[in-house]
This record gives C-alpha cells, structure tokens and sequence, in this order.
C-alpha cells in the first residue's frame, strides 16, 4: 500500500515491510480489487458460455464450466492463472490488461497478481465447501441408510477396485511414487450423483432396480468418496503412507462424519429455535453457514478435509424442518459461489502437458489413458457384484456409475492444491474426469436401449 | 506453501520466494483457508448478535453489525485484526488460535495472518459492492426523478452545508491537512434512506408532505453522495486539491453514473432475452453479477470507485422486467456479503483512540464531538430551505435527514481503504455514524408528535 499522507504517523508501521526486494514492492489494494472483479468477470462468462453450451448438446453444465475454465486459464487464454502454480504476474492476462487500462504500475504488478490470485483461490475454496454444504443438504440420511445392501455392495466394490488397479497400476507400471499414485487412485472412486440420476430420468428408468441400485450406490459412494479423499489428503500433508496412520485417519473421518451428523440431531431442535426467534435479515442462511463454517474449520483443523466438515453440516440441516426453505435459499449463493471452484479447477490445470506433439509427454499422455480405462472398467465391473436378481441388466449399472463429475474435480482441486501431483498427473484426471462425464450419457442410452424391453416389463410387475 | 514431495520438480519455482527473511515464511495455504473460515465465524456470529440485539431495541440492524464488529476487532477483543492497520499475527487472536488448535507452525503465522486478512478485506470490499447493487436495484429512477423540485433543494443543502461546515471547521479550527478533513466533510454528506423511512412508517408519516420530502431527498442524497465520495476518493489517490482536477472528477463521475444509465436502457432488453434463454443455474443472476463487477471494474479503473459502477449496474437492473426476480435472487447473496463490510468497518477502527481518560486523545474527542455536531446540526437546517408550505414541520424534515447508517460507513470504509484518515479521524466518524443513527429514530419520533395533529390533518385534506 503506498501512502500519501505523510503525516498520519500512525500509519507508517506498514512502510517497513516493503521496500526489502526492488520487485517485491507492495500490491496496490484497489488494484487487487479491480484485479479480483475481472477474474470474476473472467470466471462467470466461461461457466455461463460453457455451461449452457454444454447443456445444449445434452452434457453436463459442469462439463462445460470445467471446459470454459481450461480454455481460460493455464493451458489457453492465461486470463486466470496462478501464483501458486509457479506463474508470474507477466503471465497473468489480467494483471496485463490492468497495467494497460487502469494505471496498474509494472513494479506493483508481481505483488498485485500474487495476492490477487490468492484471493481467487481461497474464493474457490470457499465455492466447493458451499458445494459440499449443497451436496450435503440434498442427500438424504433416511435414503442413504435405505439404499439396502445390494446398493452398498455395488458402491464399495466401485471404490474399492478403481483405487487398487490406479494405485498399483500407477506405481508398478509408471514407477509413480506412493503419495500420487494414492491420491490419483482415490480420484477414480467417486461417482457424480447428479449427471447419472438425470440422464435415468430422461430414459424414464429412475424407478427401475437398476436405477434405484445406481442411485442408492451413488448417495453411498459420495460419502465413502469424502472419506476417501479427507484420509488420501491428509496422508498428502504428511508425506508419509503408515499403515497405523491410514487406519487411524479411516477411523477418525468416520468418527467425524458419524459423530457430527449424531450430536446435530441434538442441535437441530435448538437450530430450528434460534432461526425462529430471528428477525433480521439472514436469520435462516447466516447461523447455518456459521454452523457449517465451524465443521469445516473443525475438518481442517484435525488435519482432515474442510469439505468433511460442510458435507457432514449439509446432512444435519437435511433433517431439520427448515431443510426446503434453507436449500432455496442457499441456491443464489451456491449459484455465484461454485462455479468459482469448477472453473479454477479447470483454469489450473496445463492440459499442454499432455499435447501429443511433443515427445516428452508421451508418458502423461499414456498415464491419461490408463487412467480414463481403469476409471471406466473399474466402474463397469460393479455391476458383477449385484447377485439374486434374475435378469437385471448388469451392465447398465456398471455404465451409470462412470461418470466422476463435480466430485473427481473436487479431488482434483485439494489434490492440486496440496502440492502432490506433478502436473501431468493433475492433468491426466481432469482428462478422466472430462472423459468419463462425456461418454456416460451416450453409453447410458445405448446400454438401456439394449437390454430396454425386458427391463421396463420387469419394472411393471 | 510448503512442499512435501521434492520429484515434483515443476512446482519448485515457487520456493524462490519463501527464504528471503528469517520470519517471512511462506503462508501455509490450509491455515489461511481456516483462518478465513474463523474470521467468516465471528464477522457473522458478531453482525447476528449484534444486529438482532440492536433491532429488539428498536434500533436499526446495521447499528449493532457495526457495534458488534467494534467489540470483535482492533477496539477490544481482537478477533478481527487486519494486517494493513499494522497489526502483526501475534496479535490476531485468530491466529493464536489456530497455533494452539490447528497445528499452524508459529514461522508460518505472520505470512499466514497477512494473506487471511488480506483476502477478508477484498470479501468486505466484495460486500460494499453487493451491498451498493442491491441500494440501486431497490432505488427507483422514476421515483428519483418524480421526487421534485423541494426535495432536490433539500438534497443539495443537506449534502452542502454538512461537507462545507465539516471540512473549513476540521481545517481551521484543528488544523487537519486538506484531503482528510475534505474525506471527513463527505462523510457527513449521505442520508441512510433505510433508517428513516422505516420510523416513518412506524410514526404513519411516509405519505405525509414531510415524509415525501425527506424519502425523495435521500434517495437524491444517495446519488450525490456517491458521486461526492467518488471524486473525495479520486482525491486521496492523487493526495492533491486541485480545482481544475475536481470539477473534472464531478463531470466524469456524473457522465459515468448518467451514461451508463442512458446505454443500460438499450442493454436492458438484451440483457432480459439473454436470461431468458439461459437455461443452466444462475441464469439471471449470474451474468447481472457480470454486468455489475464490469461497471464495478470500469469505475474502479477510471480511478474514481468500484461501488460507482455496483451502483450504476442496479439502477440500470431496476428497470427491467425482471427487477422483482433478480432482487430476490440477490437477497440470501447480500444477506451473506454485506455484513462482512459492516462488521470490518467496525472491527478496523479503533475506538480507544478516543478514550477520554487519556490525556493525548483529548483533540481526537472533541474532533469527533465537532463532527457529530455538524452532522446533526448541518441536516437539521435542510427544513429550511423548504418553501411556500403552510405549516409543514420543517424541523421534522430536519430531523429526517439525520441518520447516516449504511452511507457513512461506506465513507469510513473507502477512507480507511485509501489510507488517508488518521485512526482518531476515522474513529471520529465512526462514532458520528453511531451516535446520528442512534439518536435519529427518538428524535424523529418526538418531533413528529410535537407537531403531530396540524400535519396529520394538513395530510388528509
């Protein structure tokens, strides 16, 4: 911060942090904000354009926010790139832009883009921990305890296989080491909810035993898949892959998880009370972000995950009366708070890495392909594991568990964030994640269109 | 960010700038993303309490957000301290928590607080730009210009006598420098529509010759304001008074706030067929968000300010078809943005720079007891310059346009922004918004009945 007044005194403190390096001098503040207002700019066209773009041709919008994001930041555009990604203010479109229009000095502009783009980033974080809040308050607790053994054993053997063929493919066939080649086998386990339920909607097969053993796998999964994530990130933070550590983390996010949506029973009465007896603004929305922002700050304080903390508030306030008024209301912000996250995500990642042009990236081009087979054939094979049904079309569910969506990006961002996964590999998942999103619809279609007449009849009986 | 896994070799670039000085290490990101969430804890927890407390007494809400952030922040517990009033990490009681809980390493603790408040700031300043939206959105242009010829004067003197008697009295009789007793004028400048007209409609005085007056002159009010504070700001920035200089800010103001309302009317219509083809989530408010942080960014660029344009934007949505949509859509947003803004403004000024008890503080005291003289005094006069009224209650009208509420402390949060304002200066106005919210809705009652029965009749002829 320059100052002008020499005579606030008081003021001067600030000065002494400045001038130790001729290119570290301060970030100008109104040029972080003007800075922070165009990234937003940047980052809500490409959702919007991509989003609908991709909801026109029957796709996800989340792809194409994903999309939009890759095509705006690292790999494309660089209108939104990042310090922590090892960019430069030079490199930043942005800080170019703010030089050229709104008097940005070029001393200022490094100091500028570096907090600028931890702003950036930490308004991401704060998208996808609204997102898992979201998550969270959609799931169902009755409906995931309903899902019935048939839908559990299809969603832990889609956990379980896709994590063991990445991780041990990943480490005996490429030589990537343990830490990585864990958090990439993790990013394979979690099926997206939403892409799936709505393309069985549209086939009118929602209510058919597949699509309720999809579904109730699905709701399973996305909580196994938190868990998952919060022990592989933590075991991330450590560096370290100790067998007693991985059991105590599995234990202690259960515990959390478990622990948190028990003792919010309690808390639910007193909640649905205090909003009660509120009258001004915000009554309903503001004691549940407090609630939901103290788990997550609980979930990343013990060294879990902050989302643990967010997705585990969402399930308790499910339960409470106010559940249908707090989710309409939590709808506007999630709308301008996570479309931040997608688009980062895909804005961090350099799918460059994986140009098949140039020679070195043979081997990442080759990790991206092995990833998007295991992550297909690992969800395919699920199906298998349904017993006691006559003529269910078991490979109609192992297809409707394909797509990763919101979540796999969700691993993607707090894998890239952690600093653990050399950029081919973050690349290589956001690939999988794109890839596996992508051919889910079609292959949906074409897998119940096959087996459709004998199905639909069952259904009826 | 510290680095676990030295084989990533392409994210080493980024420990360049860490080993610079023995206590600058690196923030670590999680423990900025906890200290944020902590920080989001006791802005919302403080602006809940404290604006409930304060509307069960009959008070405006915004009265206790900003009570509530004076007691969390600089002033006494220390919660909510920001780096850029020269406070160091020790002293954020957020981050001692977070050593003690969190496991943040104590090297790590001064970069971490600098980031965390760095990113609450731009989240306050995000505020005051939602907030200044939503203030556009909910003015109405027709009613601005159908306010008439009386409560345009009433406006103009109220705007003028405050800023004159506030900015000659601070320069001559304390010898302020020129800019802040110029940015300590404008402070006292801008009518809070929302006090007002709410006692108003208590007292059934919102449809009297009185009530008209005084809600016509501070929706006037607002604008000129706004247009003051741009051009007091652009000041700052410059740190001169130059008279060639002001009357280029107040015509570049004016055609920036008169311009972009001219060629919204032509966006308008675009804008209503775009979101009504949109079919993805956010499709309304979304790309109204665009809009406004582009107009935000364009005012902000122009070195004149960011909420000119946030303003703008929502006086241009206001006239649309979809007004009533976007500003429900908009609420649970500003629900969740604006207390940020009020709880830092308060949080960031120090009150006990005014303490009586110590004898240096003495000039900052009666400096602020100055200014809240002039505050009241400088409106009060305003009934005055109404004419060829019978018996209207021109104290009444006086007395209305008393409460500074929400505008002023946008002045108190651009100024201590811009780094002009000495902290007994900007406790000053602080304590001036306080006491002229505090004192104005007693008043106004008590004026109201003292010449109650005349106009109540008057009004029903």
């Amino acid at each position: 911060m320059t100052i002008f007044m020499p005579w606030v005194t008081s003021l001067t403190p600030k000065l002494l942090f400045a001038p130790l390096l001729a290119t570290a001098t301060e970030a100008e503040p109104s040029m972080v904000l003007a800075g922070v207002l165009l990234s937003l700019v940047v980052i809500y066209f490409a959702s919007k354009v991509g989003g609908e773009l991709s909801n026109s041709l029957g796709f996800p919008p989340v792809l194409g926010e994903l999309v939009g994001g890759v095509i705006v930041g690292l790999s494309a555009l660089h209108l939104l790139v990042f310090a922590e990604g090892g960019a430069n203010g030079s490199e930043s479109a942005i800080m170019n832009f703010l030089e050229l229009t709104a008097g940005l000095s070029p001393d200022a502009a490094e100091a500028t883009f570096k907090v600028q783009s931890e702003v950036i980033s930490i308004l991401s974080e704060l998208g996808v921990i609204i997102l898992l809040f979201e998550v969270g308050l959609q799931s169902n607790l009755k409906e995931l305890l309903a899902a019935g053994i048939q839908a559990t054993i299809v969603a832990c053997v889609g956990v379980a296989v896709p994590f063991a063929a990445g991780t041990l493919g990943l480490m005996t066939l490429f030589g990537v080491p343990a830490i990585p080649a864990i958090f990439a086998g993790a990013a394979l386990t979690a099926t997206s909810i939403g892409i799936t339920s709505k393309v069985l909607s549209e086939l009118g097969q929602l209510q058919s035993k597949e699509g309720q053993i999809i579904v109730g796998a699905a709701v399973i999964d996305d909580v196994l898949g938190i868990i998952v994530l919060a022990v592989v990130a933590s075991l991330a933070k450590t560096g370290e892959v100790d067998i007693s550590n991985v059991i105590y983390l599995i234990i202690s996010s259960t515990v959390f998880l478990v622990g948190a949506i028990l003792l919010g029973k309690f808390f639910n009465n007193s909640f649905v009370a205090i909003a009660d007896k509120l009258q001004t603004r915000g009554q309903l929305v503001i004691p549940a972000l407090i609630f939901a922002f103290i788990l997550s700050y609980i979930g990343a304080a013990i060294h879990l995950e902050a989302i643990l903390g967010a997705f585990a508030a969402g399930l308790i306030f499910d339960e409470t009366d106010k559940r249908k008024e707090l989710e309409k209301q939590m709808e506007p912000i999630a709308d301008v708070a996570v479309p931040i996250f997608f688009v980062c995500v895909g804005a961090k990642t350099n799918l460059g890495v994986l140009n098949p042009a140039v020679p070195a990236n043979r081997e990442g081009l080759i990790i991206a392909i092995f990833l998007i087979v295991v992550a297909i054939l690992g969800k395919v094979v699920t199906g298998a594991a349904v017993w006691g049904q006559g003529n269910i079309n078991r490979l109609a569910i192992g297809v409707g568990m394909i797509p990763r969506g919101e979540v796999g990006l969700v691993f993607a961002g707090v894998g890239s964030a952690s600093g653990v996964l050399s950029p081919p590999l973050e690349a290589a998942i956001i690939m999988m994640v794109i890839i596996t999103t992508f051919l889910a619809p079609p292959l949906l279609r074409i897998v119940f269109k096959s087996g459709g007449g004998e199905i639909k009849s069952e259904t009826l009986v």
